[in-house]
């Protein structure tokens, strides 16, 4: 589960990424039941934490904080692509978007897009991948997120 | 603790926002236990989850995923500002720098300032702000968030 039990051998490092390439992420589902105990730590605002509020609200029932959908993105981003490279650390994210609502039951998948890898003299590759999450065909989330991974294993 | 058990009298709408306006947050303790755990379920990589990979790691020792640092964001946002406001909806975040590493027992507070608040045909304020977490007077997460609030009560 960790990038960090593979051996080096097995890892993926800055030189070896192409621009251009698309994986595609695996599946969550976004249980009623997560989606409010989130929330209720995270992101307490009626309309994620109370069927009433929400049902009265303007999306007429339960939605998920986008600090839910945003760490299912960071969950799926990680299990499928970032544990098979040599990542240093996250550095940002830019024009997070949260495009439409996402409801108990709906099953998160999605893809993630390598846009830029440019390395330095310092042995770094920044990273910038495009990722969108989708529900039932149509974009939930959009987010440009830019990592540090190690150019090769020579560290 | 939900801003829907308000009533409109109570609550903050986007005709009364001004622009300029700085929140203080209070303070949310990251202890290492929570770090590793939220690492566990959203962001399994070895330098949030793993002591000896973190020790051996760039930044010698664990650092908070940043989906993590995101929702400390979204916690504080909403217990103290958001939950007095008619907030409609979350739209988007743009720009979210992590800017230094946040550690365990680190004691996270910030600021929240509105930088805009336009107000449509539809009752809806676009509402903008600079979001500022900060640990021990030093900035470790920027990010700008708009979300929709009702312009007045009359929805």
């Amino acid at each position: 589960m960790s990038s960090g039990r593979q051996t080096s051998a097995e890892r993926i490092y800055g030189r070896d990424l192409e621009v251009g390439r698309v994986y595609q992420l695996s599946e969550f589902v976004m249980t009623r039941a997560e989606l409010i105990d989130f929330a209720l730590k995270w992101d307490p605002q009626g309309f994620h934490i109370d069927q009433q509020v929400a049902d009265d609200g303007p999306y007429v029932g339960l939605i998920a904080s986008g600090a839910h959908t945003f760490a299912v993105m960071q969950r799926l981003s990680v299990l499928d692509v970032y544990d098979h490279w040599a990542v240093i650390a996250g550095k940002g994210v830019s024009d997070v978007a949260f495009l439409r609502p996402v409801r108990p039951d709906d099953v998160l998948t999605g893809t993630l897009t390598v846009v830029e890898a440019t390395s330095d003299d310092r042995n770094r590759t920044l990273v910038v991948v495009d990722s969108e999450l989708t529900v039932a065909g149509r974009p939930v989330l959009r987010a440009r997120v830019s990592s540090y991974v190690h150019a090769t294993p020579a560290v």
